[in-house]
């Protein structure tokens, strides 16, 4: 992965070592949740996770199902453990275009109030942010 | 599959022949959806559905989180199609055991409303409906 600056636009996406704004009992939820794809990171002054997603498989939606899921149990234990942390779905813009801008896909999303966080894969920079 | 009779702890888990009170854009919508284990019933005289799993990975908690997404979906989408169908989420009775009743787990299902048949899958028949 590139080196990052800090601005807003090239949010760094690989993980970053354990940041020492995470509590031990939020370690340990997130632990508990098996969140390899997880990680916690400040945007400007506020507290943020990204659970990054591949969409690599031959099905968007089942990756968006079980994305789904991950996510909302993830921002249940952050709400647990770490109220003031806002968790975000990165997911790679090829997904976003011609997936997520599908009517099913947008009325899930307005549903269930997931924040994105739009990514190009290849160049390794956030493209968007979609709160 | 057991032939199963009409009583609620009998209810047959084999997926039925399409029913006919699914209507046509409900079929579309749940085709769409990629609904292979969802099936429609009628249970006395609501109408439900019912996503089976079978929670057989070696990480009952990666596929709950594949199962509540893939829930979450399947009931926005009848609410859109089919209102008065109840979607009910159909688990093992050992996974329930082993998983469902550990505290996060609990907290989730409150979450998010998911109702659940705990059924055995050797007897195939239900042992519990979870409202």
């Amino acid at each position: 992965m590139k080196k990052s600056t800090a601005s807003s636009n090239s949010f760094p996406l690989r993980p970053a070592p354990c940041s020492p704004a995470l509590s031990q009992r939020q370690f340990l939820t997130i632990t508990y949740l098996g969140a390899q794809q997880l990680l916690a990171a400040e945007r400007d002054q506020e507290k943020i996770a990204v659970e990054i997603k591949t969409f690599l498989s031959d099905s968007p939606l089942t990756d968006y199902h079980a994305a789904l899921g991950q996510f909302l149990n993830y921002r249940l234990a952050l709400e647990i453990s770490d109220p003031t942390r806002i968790l975000y779905l990165a997911v790679p813009v090829v997904t976003y275009e011609t997936f997520f801008k599908r009517e099913f896909a947008q009325i899930s999303l307005e549903r269930y109030q997931i924040k994105q966080i739009i990514y190009d894969p290849i160049e390794e920079v956030i493209l968007q942010w979609i709160p």
